[in-house]
């Protein structure tokens, strides 16, 4: 017997993986949670029939969407996580002695329960002590929230289920509501390349230039996302991420980021870069019509 | 009736398309040549059922292959192309008017045809008057050729069939000899992320670090490659890609390659460019060694 898992990336798109042993799957109050071991990508954590976090490449998203706020303002204390219930972004952030408190909210917390038991490589900083986990919709929380942060880095999935209201205007203005006064806000900003991401994509940039003084993207190699060419969206307050990067050496090592990655990242492609400026889609189909 | 047509990338990966309709197949002396019809991709050209060419992305190859040696040295008059049989390497050249002579060798002139006939996307510069084509092989051909060249690109399917010899220090050493003083050779240069991948392109430019005083490798986002995280190779006896960049304003329009990009291309994540100093994998199957 073979048992392979498909996604479908795109409409009439799939991409497959063989499956060693399924070791884990439950329909939360949310979503179906599903774990796979595979020879090729270690184990692989999905949502809902979509890859989030692969043992092979989770490090190059969670180096990325970390350490590149970091780098921009290191006297960041309190960070707030929205999603992330994997636990690699906290594991990242961990690294950074400056921060002093990481509150992560995530709505299912089924899939933390997983994670600490089948995903310790990323979840094994979940029980740090400046970590503190809510179990509820990261959107009342934001609203609801009087603590001031100054980084909020959005985790999410999709802008479909779960995920959906935290591409949304008055969440993004809830956000910025809590930030302090040089605060930067990191989202999980989807993909150019097929329709349905390059949507989202252009969506959520918008929203963010219309609300923060600086709103960028900056673009990353994830092989088992959909494309394999995801972006991560940077508003701020105050700090550019190019012109206030500091090139900060640290004392723990990294696979992915470094320091011309982190200014390399922002310089994108024209038919991107043209999507971000215009707000508007450049694909028809598969034609680009620039 | 359902047609899907499946690649397998890595072991035990596969990606897939759904076929609105092959429209053109053929068992050549060399390797057997697809063409497809699809509504997400547009028409895309396979050999030995690998995707070579996409209607929707191999803008990025082909500007990324042509555009930023033209970048580093706009003084290139003489050009070879080995392989490329599609003509989108080609295309992007003759956009350049300081280019007087483009000879392209392609071992397969059943290739050439089929995409003079069906991917006229790519093929429609084949007939410049600047462009010679050689349908014999290109390792042959460099090794006796008497011509000298600014610029030779190694537009190479993987290293496996007709490819492999593209690949061969012999070959690299007999480019090396008939490249100018100030001459650059490009190379298709595989992926840092599966393994078999990863090999290749530490292998290839380990040999050319070993002929050329200057040897890089720069990246790009093609999302039909498997992993969609690839390489070109940079070679050069006297020009470095970064240092003698040339800021220049074309009078035509690009898609994906643009200055920002040319600088940003060259910088490497992490794990990437320990591979390429260390001309050894990081990669055990799942696990990155670093």
């Amino acid at each position: 017997m073979e048992l392979w898992f498909s996604e479908e990336q795109a409409t009439n798109i799939r991409f497959s993986f063989k499956v060693k042993e399924q070791i884990y799957s439950k329909q939360s109050d949310f979503q179906k949670i599903d774990i796979f071991d595979t020879d090729v990508l270690g184990r692989v954590f999905t949502l809902d029939g979509v890859i989030m976090t692969t043992e092979k490449d989770e490090f190059i998203y969670h180096e990325m969407i970390s350490h590149v706020p970091l780098n921009v303002n290191p006297n960041i204390e309190k960070v707030l996580i929205i999603g992330g219930g994997d636990g690699g972004t906290v594991r990242e952030l961990t690294k950074h002695k400056n921060i002093k408190k990481i509150d992560m909210v995530e709505i299912d917390e089924e899939v933390v329960i997983a994670a600490k038991k089948y995903l310790t490589f990323t979840s094994e900083k979940l029980d740090d002590p400046r970590v503190k986990l809510y179990f509820q919709d990261g959107i009342q929380f934001v609203k609801e929230s009087k603590e001031i942060y100054d980084l909020i880095i959005v985790d999410s999935t999709d802008p479909i289920g779960p995920g959906e209201g935290l591409f949304s205007t008055e969440f993004y203005n809830d956000c910025y509501s809590i930030l302090s006064d040089d605060g930067i806000l990191v989202n999980q900003s989807e993909s150019p390349y097929y329709l349905k991401d390059a949507r989202e994509l252009v969506r959520a940039t918008s929203k963010l230039k219309n609300i923060f003084p600086i709103a960028k993207v900056y673009q990353y190699h994830l092989p088992t996302y959909g494309s394999g060419h995801w972006l991560f969206g940077f508003a701020s307050k105050k700090y550019d991420p190019i012109r206030d990067f500091k090139n900060i050496k640290y004392d723990f090592t990294t696979k992915y980021y470094n320091l011309d990655i982190h200014l390399a990242a922002f310089a994108l492609p024209t038919y991107v870069q043209k999507m971000i400026d215009e707000s508007k889609i450049v694909w028809d189909n598969y034609k680009l019509n620039i």
